[in-house]
């Protein structure tokens, strides 16, 4: 598939080699391309800049925002920093997003008052719904947004079971990512269609508990399970 | 122990039965006796009124909110209605607060405007934090309320492992309250204490997402499991 990936962050990243990993062609977008290429000290966990990992992954193609997405004709994987969601998807324009499937891993997560964030919209809507309200011609599809980004691209990372979730209005579209996770190695049945676009709502509010755990367990490799096995 | 369960639901009556089999004494505090009598209509789900209840349980002597925590000199089992929180610690008082370990298991669901429920108090706050606020001589823990609750008072009814957090400022409370998990069957390693009570945001914000499931998979035996296995 042609996706572009929006968001030059560690989830891009991570997203994107991975999808380039099986056989994709990534667009990465960007808000400057020029100001991303000269970025290059690394961040407080040790992941690298855009500037260096650009270099370091030639066949990702590093464009604006809207360029990636029009050459990304199959799929848009949304990485973006909460905060920057609409600034991104305005420079992208409504046109080029005109009946795409979005995967929207984006959280809106707030650190105006320092750790650990807030939500900035939260409980009676979701980041995802605002999207989904303001461009009604894409196809919104929130998934991977609970964990952290090593354990998105491979679950397998972790023993044993853990879930993610997938909430958006289009069943096409929840198709379309769910078998993206597929290819990551997701298992059906850790798969959980949550429902409309709405239940977006219950995934963005579990990331207050996610900062909590990796605070006390000091580590990202966790991931939430379902567990459903009554005896 | 002797032990105040505070509300007459469907939660306060399967904490009752459980610690009642345990051997401890149980008082049930109620905001009116004689109106608790009186309902005798079963719940949505088949659940008895408390009026019903009470009569097949004889060793639970049911009393006004402010007897039931003075006779339970032990532990306060908090089941309430989230709504009627703090109607009901007024009727106790602070006198008789003072010094006790709350078990706080109430949720702030607010069903005003329908399903799904959205929180009355969440982000930035929580219920378990008013709380605390109010009565700092309370040592509140708040715990099992991300689950339903037969899985809370009977954790082996779930194959493998599954989570249950815990909440508080008050460290030896935080014991108590995990040495009572334990004796329902909680394994310590399934125990989360997730730090000072403003760490219930996270446990309540999880509710969200909870409703949703038991929407999506019908049934309430199911609980959230922190998955850390890596491999």
């Amino acid at each position: 598939m042609n996706i572009s990936v929006l968001g030059t962050g560690s989830v891009g990243q991570a997203l994107a080699t991975r999808l380039i990993g099986l056989g994709h062609t990534v667009y990465m977008g960007t808000r400057n391309v020029q100001d991303s290429l000269n970025k290059t000290q690394p961040d407080n966990w040790g992941n690298p800049a855009i500037g260096t990992w650009i270099r370091e992954n030639t066949s990702v193609e590093l464009l604006p925002f809207k360029e990636a997405v029009e050459k990304g004709t199959d799929l848009i994987v949304f990485a973006m920093n909460g905060h920057a969601a609409f600034q991104c998807l305005e420079a992208v324009g409504e046109q080029a997003l005109q009946g795409k499937t979005m995967l929207d891993i984006s959280n809106p997560l707030d650190f105006s008052k320092g750790f650990p964030p807030s939500l900035f919209v939260s409980n009676t809507e979701s980041l995802g719904e605002q999207i989904q309200a303001k461009y009604p011609a894409l196809k919104v599809v929130k998934s991977l947004n609970t964990m952290s980004n090593p354990i998105m691209v491979n679950p397998a990372i972790l023993e044993g079971e853990h879930t993610v979730f997938v909430s958006g209005n289009d069943q096409e579209a929840k198709t379309q990512v769910t078998n993206l996770l597929k290819s990551f190695g997701w298992q059906e049945r850790n798969i959980i269609d949550l429902g409309d676009i709405t239940t977006a709502r219950g995934t963005e509010m579990i990331l207050p508990l996610w900062v909590r755990l990796y605070g006390k367990l000091q580590t990202p490799f966790f991931n939430f399970h379902v567990n459903m096995a009554k005896k």
